[in-house]
């Protein structure tokens, strides 16, 4: 079965067979993977010893994500959140429920929010402290530029938030370059092809020391998490961690490495990505975003107007060909989406594409119909 | 290497096996084994099918732990909390950080809190709503007793918080003998002998159901994860879990169900937890706790006198003799701790006895200087 969703991806058996271990996580014959695994992830976000340090959080992206707002935002502090996607509604959601102020800059979930749209809010409100944005929407696929958004975000002398969970390893992230970057979120089962089941921020240490006493939650205080991970030499994670899956994400951070780091996974991402664009323009279906604003990490596309066609037994004829894809869809119009991520070569693309056209056949859907 | 720690546990063979895959969370094949999940935990607890709910939570024991107390005490409510160890001292950090009034019971971590002690406290403050309970102490290995505490605390008319991480699976629960109960707490990787990464909460359906806006964090919500798990038909995880951790702790629930069930697994650990309690005081150390008190999930043991020991050269010798124990010890004076939980079996325990005689042989400490 090839997983086309985006995460828990598919991942590369050596990295799955990193799981079947029982592993104390405290122990000192561990903890040399676990400081390897902080030191790569710092040097991916381009991040500087001293300066970034790299804080895990077991659990989800939305917990990262909690976790990043209550640490640097205080109760009631004001953030900006261009609203452009389904991940975008979740962090208003998710911040508004912690007590801080969301500013939501609405847009449409098919192009990315623009650095006048920014400013202009920034310029409009001098309480507003943080901007968090979403690097990759999960819903769409569409990409929010932090190259962008950054420079304005610094000239207005405010602070970022970059969730870049579903586009951290593949999209570039310069954290040295970007220094209104507080924090990039990320967690272990996307673009870097580890498991499920462990949240990353790599946070600029003195935004961290400066943020004591804003979380209101000791399970969500990265300053808690900072003391534990970095300094005074302990080194050991905070709580019990899903250990299986960062042992695990050690052996895909090799797997990285071997394959040419953040590049070459663009690269591959990419070119799978332009498979099953074309692809299914080829099967006669409408991909969802203009081809000017298509990420690397998933290709949504509007479900056929047929009514022949409905979600579900489309998912089902496609897994019985060895493809399986979300059987849910995060836009606000009827759409399906494929991952591009995971280790998945073009050539499996090449496949899934002739897959997805002999499931819409399996469903008697006339491509010459499809919207 | 005999893993002899309170969690991550050793687990059994075919556990760790169900590990190594890719799983998609929302998958229609895998909605079964998350439901029968749901299923056997609430059983195990003694509850009831429309009064109970199993709620999963990806994270660790305290994440669990700080989503019951914000989900079931209002912000500024009153908690009472019988301090009488480490991971309760745990509890009232995790309780005040979240904007909760803890009313902290102190006690000595020798002996569990007895019913007089809560009665008198319950009596002095009516403002008390809950109490948050330790069911198991992982520093000390010390027992606070629900069927002790849960009468005074129904009779008074307040609610009871279990917090039962450690212990949950082999000391036995009874939800539906226990109306004060509002929720149960325990995670993957403890005496269900799981693998670590998800935490779960058995709670009562009109307790979650009357908590809502309690939490002021959608992630530690359990009203939101009830409505993701169960209402609805929905019956999916809610943001993606350590799957994988998920489908093992299916496994283990079936290798569980195998041996016996609660009786059996208890009547396993207490073997194990006698025979290292007796083999320890055999090499003339001194356990930590009286016997009356001793549970079966860890034996505590105060470090020997003989300047010849200090504790990491201790475990690394055992652990030369292919038995690790945590490195670190969380009561007042000097103790070392072992686990009796995970996929041990007696016959190990008493190699593992004879290990620890040889590992201080090793560093020289005279076991009759031994305190």
């Amino acid at each position: 079965m090839l997983l086309l969703i985006p995460g828990p991806v598919q991942t590369r058996p050596e990295t799955r067979a990193a799981l079947a271990q029982d592993i104390a996580p405290w122990d000192n014959d561990f903890r040399p993977t676990y400081a390897s695994i902080r030191d790569r992830v710092r040097a991916i976000a381009g991040g500087q010893e001293g300066v970034h340090a790299t804080l895990p959080l077991q659990g989800c992206g939305h917990f990262i994500m909690e976790a990043a707002i209550r640490t640097f935002i205080p109760a009631g502090g004001k953030l900006l959140i261009p609203q452009n996607g389904a991940y975008a509604d979740r962090a208003v959601r998710l911040a508004t429920e912690c007590g801080r102020q969301v500013v939501a800059l609405p847009g449409p979930d098919t192009r990315p929010v623009t650095g006048e749209e920014i400013d202009a809010a920034l310029a409009a409100d001098p309480a507003i402290t943080h901007v968090a944005v979403v690097h990759h929407e999960t819903g769409s696929g569409m990409v929010n530029d932090p190259e962008v958004i950054g420079p304005v975000v610094r000239a207005r002398g405010r602070r970022l938030i970059l969730d870049s969970v579903s586009a951290f390893g593949a999209l570039p992230v310069d954290l040295s370059a970007h220094p209104e970057i507080d924090v990039v979120l990320f967690t272990s089962g996307k673009c870097l092809e580890g498991l499920p089941g462990i949240g990353f921020a790599v946070a600029r240490i003195d935004s961290v020391t400066a943020a004591a006493g804003n979380a209101g939650s000791w399970s969500f205080d990265l300053l808690d998490v900072y003391e534990h991970a970095v300094r005074a030499g302990w080194g050991s994670f905070r709580f019990t961690p899903p250990v299986q899956a960062l042992a695990a994400f050690g052996v895909a951070l090799d797997l990285y490495a071997a394959e040419g780091g953040q590049p070459a996974r663009l690269a591959r991402y990419r070119e799978n990505a332009r498979i099953l664009y074309d692809g299914v323009r080829g099967l006669g279906l409408t991909p969802y975003l203009e081809p000017r604003h298509q990420g690397p990490v998933i290709v949504t596309v509007h479900q056929p107007a047929d009514p022949r066609f409905a979600l579900q037994p489309f998912v089902d004829a496609l897994k019985a060909r060895g493809v399986l894809i979300s059987n849910f869809y995060n836009t606000k119009v009827p759409t399906f989406r494929i991952g591009c991520v995971g280790a998945i070569t073009p050539e499996q693309m090449r496949g899934a594409v002739a897959a997805i056209g002999g499931a819409l056949d399996d469903l008697g859907v006339s491509r010459r119909e499809a919207a």
